[in-house]
């Protein structure tokens, strides 16, 4: 039996799958070199620790990890959270204000069930983060994109838009190495966003997922240090910093808003494991979270100027990249009739991949652009694919037949 | 600043916390005898036999556990779930036609993402999952109640709601040992059940959490075993057969609507715990499931026949509860002028808990009736528990001075 349209809901004619997952299904092979994905290294994952600190745990506190738990999340991880929040990010929030839940992408999940009705505004910056669009583009919301440049939102963009639609619920923003554009906003910036925010009363969602990826200098204060009045959501996760396959990220809040999250996660998933809730604790405890941290960042520094040098040497004139200062991605725009889907489809049979970027538009256009990864492949992958991807770039422009772009050079 | 409810959406005025995990909260410690969880007895718990699973798949395949992973779920816990439902269930679903979840629970919540628009109608037994009208009810369906008796639901009845409720979108069934009731459909409902959602075109989602614990003979066909229209949800899980805390559980369909459950599931939470699936894995492909399922129906047998015989035993005349053939759940009806949540506040100075039944139906009254968990306790504290329940019973009926109720013998 053939379901007919009207047997599911209206909001899944607005649902389509993620560019993404779909271009990593292909790109699985090894001898494919893949800048798509959002991969932190395997390499680096601490497989061998976790192996000693998993079998200890379910040793001497099997029950607790196997069995059902509270929605809020385990308390011991809940106050190594709030404890790292204040010690790396000045947050000062109690672990009663901390939910745990099952990877940063859920917390976008509950975010669009908490604010969103259908019709309702959500701003957010021009690229924005995907995952987050197709989080709450279930809700139905309409989003707005806020003109942003290298240092983040513009202000008087962002007000501006506020003016004008009085139905704005949220501001969603990645301020720290943006995914996809790896930007990261000025402090004056994220003072701005919490003043214009709280004058219009309308809360912001910080998603932080690369904050502590920085390879240069201290991390910027988060836009949720400059808050008093409980308007700004802070979303984190282990994702980034110490496994992705554990799912586990969270939401710190004031408790007005808190609760809320508690509440919609019951209906959702009633709890995140107790499992990985536990072991993500022992290895905090236990183990060396901060230098791992460092691990990682210098690892993904050099893996960037590799990519960066790459570019740098063979990208033909009139294309730009990001120079980003952290996280995992750059983002290039090409020259602006070209489209960044046809020439994925030309990589691809070079065996190197990317992400069009313009999926990250709300409002569509921008095809010209496109995201690259620097963190799950080596240096010496990185520059031989940062070699094809500009020969083909190279061999579609020659085929245009257009003036200066002989000087290609890949 | 405090945030004006028009700050939040629409859907937030109707979810509430559930009635079970605000109880759970309180009935923590370990004076209280708790019937009041649906947990699976913590000290049957594979803990050990996981500590060495969980150190092996670390140290062997630890990228891959701690890694990203595919939203449909890991390819080997896919074939085994899709081989376990074949040989349990005569469900013949592909690897492919099988979605890994975070729980049934998110089951539940993918579900009204995918089928319900705001005053679409659902269909469930009366009465039902609590923890199903929670995820449903975010989108704002109009529940129905549909007569349901020792057999199931009453085809009769069903069909007259079908005909006299245009927007039907759901037919919501746990049909083996119901939470809450324990009942379990005969077959011939089961069929029946096919046969008029077939007719009228409506999806039936069965949750089958249960169908394994059967404490008596073989499990009988699921619904979906009758199925030849693809019109048939099958929600699983793991955390009645092996561990809550994994947060793993199923959904099989047909690949029209199974793609619509992985779409909505990528937006919710990208994938489950890819260390959880392998984890899981390991235990079916290493160990003995189907020998740990054995040995936890024998104990909640011992466990049910304990709480019967203490029922059987203690409770005045008048009272009525089921008789389950399996699960963890017996349902009982008090006299019709009592209020079970007023009975809970004079049983938890007693330190004895338990669901008052209200919160199980859509429709609201029913606030005689209780659920009683028979899996979490050894058998001394289930008699000694219920023996306490009926003498606060019986000091109720007691004062409320009526004839016959001097019957009480607790």
């Amino acid at each position: 039996m053939k379901l007919p349209t009207t047997a599911f809901a209206d909001r899944m004619q607005d649902l389509r799958t993620s560019d993404i997952r779909e271009i990593l299904k292909v790109t699985q092979s090894p001898e494919v070199i893949s800048f798509a994905g959002g991969l932190p290294a395997s390499e680096l994952l601490p497989a061998v620790e976790m192996a000693e600190l998993a079998r200890d745990l379910l040793l001497t506190d099997g029950p607790k990890a196997l069995q059902y738990a509270p929605t809020e999340g385990m308390g011991v991880l809940r106050q190594l959270i709030a404890d790292r929040l204040r010690d790396r990010f000045g947050l000062n929030h109690e672990a009663d204000e901390v939910l745990v839940v099952s990877g940063s992408q859920q917390a976008l999940d509950l975010t669009g069930k908490i604010f969103v009705d259908e019709g309702d505004v959500v701003l957010c910056e021009s690229p924005t983060y995907l995952g987050a669009i197709n989080a709450l583009r279930a809700y139905r919301p309409r989003f707005v994109e806020v003109p942003t440049d290298d240092d983040g939102m513009v202000p008087a963009e962002l007000e501006r838009r506020l003016e004008s639609n009085e139905r704005a619920k949220l501001i969603y923003v990645v301020p720290d190495f943006q995914n996809p554009s790896g930007r990261r906003w000025s402090v004056e910036r994220r003072r701005a966003l919490v003043e214009i925010a709280t004058r219009f009363g309308v809360p912001v969602i910080e998603d932080a997922p690369y904050a502590e990826l920085c390879f240069e200098g201290d991390a910027l204060p988060p836009v949720a240090s400059f808050d008093t009045g409980g308007l700004v959501v802070f979303l984190g996760t282990f994702s980034k910093i110490l496994s992705p396959g554990l799912r586990l990220g969270w939401v710190a809040a004031g408790r007005e808003i808190l609760q809320r999250y508690v509440l919609v996660k019951q209906g959702v998933d009633l709890h995140t494991s107790s499992l990985t809730q536990l072991l993500a604790a022992r290895f905090i405890l236990e183990r060396d979270l901060d230098g791992h941290v460092a691990r990682l960042r210098g690892v993904y520094r050099a893996r960037r100027d590799a990519m960066l040098a790459a570019l740098d040497a063979h990208m033909p004139p009139g294309v730009s990249y990001t120079r980003p200062a952290g996280g995992l991605f750059l983002w290039v725009e090409l020259q602006s009739d070209l489209d960044a889907r046809e020439l994925l489809d030309r990589c691809l049979v070079e065996n190197v991949a990317f992400v069009p970027g313009g999926a990250f538009f709300t409002d569509g256009g921008h095809e010209n652009t496109l995201r690259l990864n620097f963190s799950a492949m080596p240096e010496d992958r990185i520059a031989e694919g940062v070699r094809r991807l500009a020969r083909v770039l190279c061999d579609v422009l020659r085929s245009d037949d257009r003036q200066a772009r002989a000087a290609c050079v890949a």
